[in-house]
């Protein structure tokens, strides 16, 4: 039996309905079920991380969340392809935390030389773009997808479908989606499915990172 | 309980001992329970790989011997830091095939963004530097090694911890060890503690890879 960790998840969306809230660190334990997870999210922000100012506003809230949770848990999830406040959480606390973005660009690496980014803003988030440098061909977001919320209408949803597509015209190895939004639609099956390309998800990397962080402290 | 996967391990350095065969197919099912290993390694190479003509000739024999176990496996682990046959066999097999060397890789880029190279080689394999890219700050060797063999006196370990001494000097995040005989000696903890930041072993990185590749292709 694989080492249990209590891992804290933070959405960076204020979410009031509980399974909604729940949906990431949900689907991180059915992914690695030594992994038991705790969900929280950020307060006054209901459209989430998707431009400069709501950035800033996140990351704030982000670090001063985090600071006061982590004497409970083994490692701290950000759960946004933005990696709002990671970087600065890195260097101050003593347990692993991990972002959506450097965890599924470290990852897609493994598929492939070639990345398309498929995110909800025009440009990939900054160390999507950092951890990809000149392996990231083409970043691009659906027509009409501007914040997370978007992408749960049936309009995103087929904008989404479009324009992976598009970038796979592009002559990419796999499809890297910039958005947890993204795993929240379950989107990456159906995808890798209809195009017959590795599409890769943001949650599941960021399972599979915040696992192997704490499992490396463990097994070393 | 997490889903098992049988995977191939394929030493890329002739070895009669049985146990010195296991080793590395030990430490990834110790590391990841569910990954049942079953080790094989490539005739007549006592020396492994260490230079181009070494690389090329492995190549050869790793492309045939994955070709014919393939069916009996969900995944294959080429265990060198070089990765050769890697990008062959990836196109060329249905089932996840990852080299040490850009799981290595891969995986460091989520402990910063400058990573120094401690291998056998004055240059970094080509697909840890690919993958790296301009996170890349140095890649060194230590005085003396200059195949995995060397690594195993006690003369070759004491120059890998001056070695990892002066790359921690370039002001590094963390260091990827670019050979996985690094992994058979055990090197990484007693670097970690005597440097105080991230050593990052190329076996358990490949047993990372291997098991996010399989576990990925079920999950999604």
């Amino acid at each position: 039996m694989a080492e249990t960790y209590q891992i804290a998840v933070i959405r960076v969306v204020t979410l009031e309905n509980e399974e909604k809230l729940q949906l990431h660190g949900k689907l991180i334990n059915e992914y690695f079920p030594n992994l038991i997870t705790t969900s929280y999210c950020i307060p006054d922000q209901y459209e989430g991380v998707h431009d400069d100012l709501t950035y800033e506003r996140a990351t704030k809230k982000i670090v001063d969340l985090a600071k006061s949770i982590q004497h409970k848990y083994d490692g701290i999830v950000i759960s946004c392809a933005g990696d709002p406040g990671v970087e600065i959480l890195r260097k101050e606390l003593e347990i692993p935390v991990v972002g959506a973005g450097h965890s599924v660009a470290s990852f897609s690496l493994n598929f492939g030389e070639r990345i398309g980014v498929l995110g909800i803003t025009a440009e990939a988030p900054q160390l999507v773009a950092s951890t990809l440098g000149d392996k990231l061909i083409k970043a691009v977001k659906p027509e009409g997808v501007n914040t997370t919320n978007d992408l749960l209408t049936e309009v995103g949803r087929a904008a989404v479908v479009q324009t992976a597509g598009e970038l796979q015209q592009e002559g990419v190895d796999a499809i890297l989606l910039a958005c947890t939004g993204m795993s929240t639609i379950g989107i990456a099956k159906f995808l890798q499915e209809k195009l017959n390309i590795p599409v890769i998800d943001p949650v599941y990397s960021e399972a599979l990172v915040i696992n192997g962080l704490c499992k490396y402290r463990s097994a070393l």
